[in-house]
This record gives C-alpha cells, sequence and structure tokens, in this order.
C-alpha cells in the first residue's frame, strides 16, 4: 500500500503508526508545512520520506489531518492530483463546511469525510502514540456520496485499527460535536484564563491545585491553530452551546447568591446521572 | 495509637489505610453517620470497630473527614469530648468557617486546621485508596493557635503518609481555594447540565464524546452533599471567581460573535501558559 500523510501531527502521526502495524510493507510518505514536523516524522519513523506530487497520483490512501481551515482551503486541489482509485480521508472536527468544500468536485467519489474521536491535548509528531483510534468512535459523513469500492477499502483499514463506525450527516456531527468536545475546550481555555488572570501576583496558589483543577483544564494546553479555525467554521452551533452554557452558570450563580442552596443541590444531584453516561466513553486517558 | 476518624468515606477511609502503614499497631476506630459506611469500613478493616464516647477522650487522634458543614456543627462539641492530649485535625474544603467555630473554644488548642489537597470523585468507603495524600499538599491554617506538642505529633504523621506541608491563614486559603478547585467543579457540573439537558432525545450524541468531554466533566460526578455545603459556606470568593470565569466566556462569545478570529487565537495561546502551571501539580490521576 502507498499512502500519503498531509498533516503528521498527533493525529496523522499516530494513524501513520497504526498504518504500519495493520498494513505490513506499507510505504507512507508524507507532508507538513512545517519543515520540522517533516524532519521529526521521518527521524521517528512515522513516515519514509516526503511526498512528492506524483506520489499523490499513485497513493491508494491519503490522509489529510491538517487543520480544519487548511482542509477546505487543501481538499480540492488534492482531489485534482490524486489518481482515480486513491482514497483520501480527512480527520477533522468540522464536517459541514469540509464537505462543502468538495460538493460537486469531480472526483468527489474518491473523498471518504471522517472524523476519528480520538486525540490528546498535546501536539505534534513526537505527540503520535500507537493504538490511539483502538475502540474509538469514528464518524463518516456523506458516505453515499463516496464509490462503494472506495468505501469497502476504508472500511477495511478502520477495521484493522479497531475503530467503531459510525454514519451521521454533517449538519447532525457539527451540531453535536459543539456540546461534547467544542463547547469543553472552551470551557477549559477560559477556567485556564480566569484562574491564570486571578493568581498572576500569587503563584503559591497553583500548589493549592489538585487533580479536579487539572482534569478541567487540561484542554487549555491545546493548540489555538488548530482549534481557532474549528470554532469559526462550526461558529454557528458553538455560540449556542456557548449561550447555554453561560445561562446555566448565571443561574447556578443567581442560586447562590439568594442562598438557595436546596436547589443547587438537587442540580448537581440531578447532573450526577453523567457517572453513567461517561461510562459509555472508551478513554485515552484512563483518568480514574 | 489510639485513633478515631469521624466520617469514613474517601478522605477518612484513605487516611485510615495511611495510618496503619504509617503507624504499626494503630488501633483505629470510626463512626459515620451512615451506618452502611460504617459496616463497609469494618468488612474493608479501614477500621477495627465502631467509636464511643470513651474512646474519643482516650484517642491521640481524632480525624474530622465529614461534609463542611457538619465540621462546623460538630466542632466544638468534639473539642469538649476529646482528652487534654488528643490531636484533632479535619479535611475541609474551607477553613475561615471552620476556625471560626472554635475561635475562643477552651480546647482550641487541640485542634489543627488542615486541608490536605487530594481526592477524586468519588465517594464512600470503597473508594478508599493507600497512598492518595503521597507528594500531595496538605494546607495547614492558624498553625499558631495550635499547641506545639500537638503541632509537632501531627507533622510527624503527615511527614509519614508523605504530604507536603504549606502554611497559609485561612482567609487566603478559602480566597485562592476557590480558584484552584470550587469554580472546576462548578464549570463542570453546570457543563454536565449543559450537554444533558440538550442532548436528552439524542442519545447517540455521547458515543461522540471522547476523552475531553470525560476530562471537563468528571468533576459532575462529585457528591453534592459534600459540595453544596462547600459553596455555601465560601459563597462570597465562589461567587466572584464565577462572575469573573462567565465574564471571560461572555467575552469569548462575543469575540466569536464578531469574527474576532485573531483575538480569540492570541487569548489561547497565551492561555496555553498553563502548561507550565500544570507541570508543577502533583496528580491522583495520572492523566497523560
Amino acid at each position: 500500500m502507498n499512502a500519503v500523510i498531509l498533516g503528521i501531527g498527533l493525529i496523522g502521526g499516530s494513524l501513520a503508526r497504526d498504518i504500519r502495524m495493520a498494513v505490513p510493507g506499507a510505504r507512507i510518505l508524507g507532508q507538513d508545512r512545517n519543515p520540522d514536523h517533516l524532519a521529526k516524522a521521518i527521524a521517528l519513523k512515522l513516515v519514509d520520506g516526503e511526498a512528492g506530487a506524483e506520489d499523490l497520483q499513485a497513493a491508494d490512501l491519503v490522509v489529510v489531518s491538517i487543520p480544519v481551515n487548511h482542509i477546505t482551503e487543501t481538499l480540492p486541489g488534492l482531489l485534482d492530483a490524486v489518481g482515480e482509485h486513491t482514497l483520501v480521508v480527512d480527520a477533522g472536527s468540522t464536517k459541514v463546511p469540509i464537505c462543502r468544500a468538495v460538493a460537486g468536485h469531480p472526483k468527489r467519489r474518491n473523498f471518504l469525510a471522517c472524523h476519528p474521536i480520538a486525540g490528546t491535548e498535546f501536539t505534534g509528531p513526537e505527540a503520535a502514540v500507537s493504538g490511539l483510534f483502538h475502540g474509538k468512535v469514528n464518524i463518516i459523513c456523506e458516505v453515499e456520496q463516496t464509490a462503494f469500492q472506495i468505501q469497502e477499502r476504508a472500511l477495511e483499514l478502520f477495521g484493522k485499527i479497531g475503530m467503531r463506525i459510525r454514519y451521521m450527516n454533517p449538519e447532525a456531527h457539527d451540531r453535536h460535536i459543539a456540546y461534547v468536545s467544542h463547547l469543553s475546550h472552551i470551557s477549559s481555555f477560559m477556567l485556564g484564563k480566569t484562574v491564570i488572570e486571578k493568581e498572576k501576583n500569587e503563584r503559591d496558589i497553583f500548589d493549592m491545585a489538585g487533580s479536579g483543577f487539572e482534569s478541567t483544564v487540561r484542554l487549555a494546553k491545546s493548540s489555538p491553530a488548530m482549534w481557532t479555525p474549528i470554532f469559526e467554521q462550526n461558529k454557528e452551533n458553538v455560540l449556542e452551546t456557548l449561550d447555554e452554557y453561560i445561562a446555566n452558570l448565571r443561574d447556578f450563580r443567581d442560586k447562590l447568591a439568594a442562598d438557595q442552596y436546596e436547589a443547587l443541590y438537587r442540580e448537581m444531584d440531578h447532573t450526577n446521572r453523567i457517572r453513567d453516561i461517561l461510562k459509555g466513553i472508551p478513554l485515552n486517558n484512563k483518568a480514574d
């Protein structure tokens, strides 16, 4: 198998590791806007070398694991450049703009729109790990737009890597992912900001922080280059989730100010149902 | 050593385990408002049996690991009941109301106000683990109000358990802990609430949740019986942190609505400094 990975960071690099395990003898080439990342990916043997234009033409598989703004910019030209039988998959955290960018493209049927729900707050080729996708959900959108034989090859590879497949339309994906991923990142960034701002002159405070704090601000380590375009592309859904979150926080605040402790108790007790919900989530980081 | 643990949940039970390791031959008795917890703690050999009034009198050490509203209610009468040389320590997440509850008490010098920064989102004796406090900070307040010999015994025990000691006044403790613990819990509870409310008719969504979501809502599993009185006792500080957090979220929301993506990028980039801050936090749950 000839594979090309565009963007060899956490996701692209981890996929490269899994492809090597799943497909013995695979030849994997890479491209990255950051020459340092490409050099590191070669040094780490994630990829065998740099991909040129002719490698795109000859590729069986091209993985597009770059920030979502670069995906929408790059994907139409990339489809022009790949071969007749090349499977192109992305790993973007938004799906509506990406599917829209290639709607009606003559090679639309070579592309499978994917969002593997896996990752950590780390970035770059050094963050790549084997088995990151094992047992994780990979959401596939607009599957009917992809050629059947191309789908089949993708599903075979995803199966070997251990991904669980879910089909969804791009609109539903973007609406739901705003709640269970994009909002968590904003919540975490703003929590980090609030504490850093307040405590800038009192460094001792972080001695008082425990694992609860760490857990809630962990995502504030995430890459702004990756997340700014996600928030831009999913703006309407993100604004809706943020408005609801802020309204819930204000309500909690007002109940506390009014000494309505029974109401606060009931609200937290009700939200404890999250325990059962979380039991179903396959974790990258076993936190308990 | 004769020890009595009032409240044999996660904290009391974990301390019981550590005391057994640190002080061979220690006799540890317990009390719990929940008879089921006491029975489980005995079955798990966390404690050797139930403590009666005479055991308080004879105790070398009494640990008060119960919700903070019960601490302020119980502590004055408890000090009346203990012996002349008994060391009484608490583990409450607020310090001003607890220190105030025993200010001027004839046996104030038997009490050492403590807040070990350790825990998980789980509760009850089954959640108790050995080594929970190893390398963790234990904040001691108003140390000068405690008799020197009593302090010395406490520090010896804390040293054996591996705690790192920090001294702080109760006001500073309550102000800082609002930022690095209490706010994280509210953020997490309200995030859980927002998502549960929105998605109540669309259960599939949680298939889309990954470890990032899990990390930010983990604390929403916490006990309302423990947390409602903490928010009540630290109301003014918690309101201040909440107001700042909500203002930061609103500002982020408004920048997104106004397409100010460079400003969002800068804000997240700035908050990435949390990476260095988090490096210094000893974790219960190695999340990365």
